[in-house]
């Protein structure tokens, strides 16, 4: 019954939970990364008018942390929806794009 | 040597690349957001001018797989960050926005 | 007591709106680019589940009319806000714009 | 020949421009607003990293200025390429929110 909390578990729940209400005919290439777009934007709202200062305080506050961790879920789910749509394997990805930047940016 | 391919091992390889290069001042909450925000539009851009069906072809080409695979893992790069700075277990968020989905759209 | 409707008058208005609630702090141009976008993104959201068709239709219905209306309305806001702010001449920028786009895509 | 520089005028020089080059099968409304938060973001991008402070003086060097110019002439060029093809008055849009606005927060 329970999943295991790692990426590819969650993946597959958002997948069924898809089937289940028939939205893949929505869930086009196009239209998941709108909607990531749309859900990273929701986050930056919470953060528009604070100074650094306080945007590194946002967590002190129950409603806005409870805000903040609602949006952050909702980046993931579409970023994740939108990887499965694409056969995408993110995990690799993301780490093949440090190896990459590792050579970049050298450290100092 | 070789860190673990999950969520964890990565934020922690991001943790220390940001380190190492004395990041940490620009990696406020408000900047991550809105560095999140940037690469969810570059993928965004990609999109802007397909047709749906277009859109569901765009891992055909090689060199737009690449650039697709490759601002997915900027998207995913930022968000781990930003929830290594704000201390939010991403995994689990997503997970409990999961179970509230269910109740809130309750499947046919 | 009316403004002739021209950017300028918007513009003024708009200044005077933010001063005398004392915005102005608030309105840094870095504070104004991330309101500007998530404005922007607001406007996605009505767009991001339809087919091209449907979001050709989207003022038929008097209600996502008036949202698009109104989300539209608050990206000149924050465009003309910027712009005040910064010292831009946003015609003049879009005029000189479309004269570098003739010459770098000619017309066929 | 030369066009006013007024909203209207562009709107003008913009529709020739598009369908000079047969873009308007590619110019939904869809597609126009993710253009729009593209721009958008790409102003984002410039001011991403920069402190409160920094980002007041962005026109202070002239790639940087030339840079937000550009971009906010783009942001402009979407949104009036998006009102033209929904039949939009963008001044009277505006015109009529900042009067909600002045009902909805009483100046002090």
């Amino acid at each position: 019954m329970t999943e295991p909390l790692d990426v590819a578990g969650l993946q597959r729940r958002l997948a069924e939970f898809a089937a289940a209400r028939n939205w893949q005919p929505y869930h086009t290439p196009k239209n998941l990364v709108a909607a990531l777009s749309v859900e990273a934007s929701e986050l930056v709202e919470i953060f528009q008018w604070l100074t650094p200062e306080e945007s590194g305080r946002v967590m002190d506050d129950p409603d806005s942390a409870a805000r903040v961790t609602d949006e952050v879920a909702d980046v993931l789910a579409y970023l994740l929806q939108l990887c499965e749509v694409l056969g995408i394997d993110v995990l690799a990805a993301l780490d093949a794009k440090i190896d990459r930047n590792e050579r970049r940016f050298p450290a100092p």
